[in-house]
């Protein structure tokens, strides 16, 4: 959070490594199944709550131009899977109980 | 998850612990803002994905009933609650990092 917009979460993150990997913001929405403006208002949000954007715009190339990560943004990503990573493996047992309780 | 339905996340949580004080639906749905007919479909959902129920209803007593937790409701509010602590605890160094990134 930083201040009431949320800055980063699961359908953000999502979204940053779909604009990595499909290099537009357009593509990304697509991919995504979100509309062009929520994608960008999302990524207007993040570059608002980090001290550094973490999608930049890209002009030329093949494309005519497109969206690209910066490398605070690539950063983020990684940090975040991390963190999935590491909170899921603090919780497995957890996990495993939760599900011993759950209809099979 | 169980089949297409979410059996547990933050709000059920506290929802479910919302129960626990209050001793009702109503009165747990009044104090977290959301409506009776939200707080017993949550309640119907989780009902259904665990093999038993998590709350149960209460018959008689100075207001004329209300809802308890199940000792299986009490049980899974403890695990997930200490999933959130384990998690937390896993990935403080995270955190940090993206909070420096974040604007002050």
């Amino acid at each position: 959070m930083s201040g009431d917009s949320i800055a980063l979460g699961p359908g953000k993150v999502d979204l940053l490594e779909s604009i990595d990997q499909a290099g537009s913001i357009s593509e990304a929405a697509r991919q995504g199944n979100i509309s062009y403006r929520r994608a960008w208002d999302m990524v207007d949000t993040m570059n608002q709550c980090f001290n550094k954007p973490l999608v930049e715009s890209v002009t030329g190339g093949k494309g005519g131009g497109g969206a690209a990560l910066t490398s605070l943004g690539k950063k983020v990503v990684q940090i975040y899977r991390n963190m999935e990573t590491k909170a899921s493996m603090a919780t497995q047992e957890e996990w495993k109980s939760l599900q011993n309780h759950l209809k099979k």
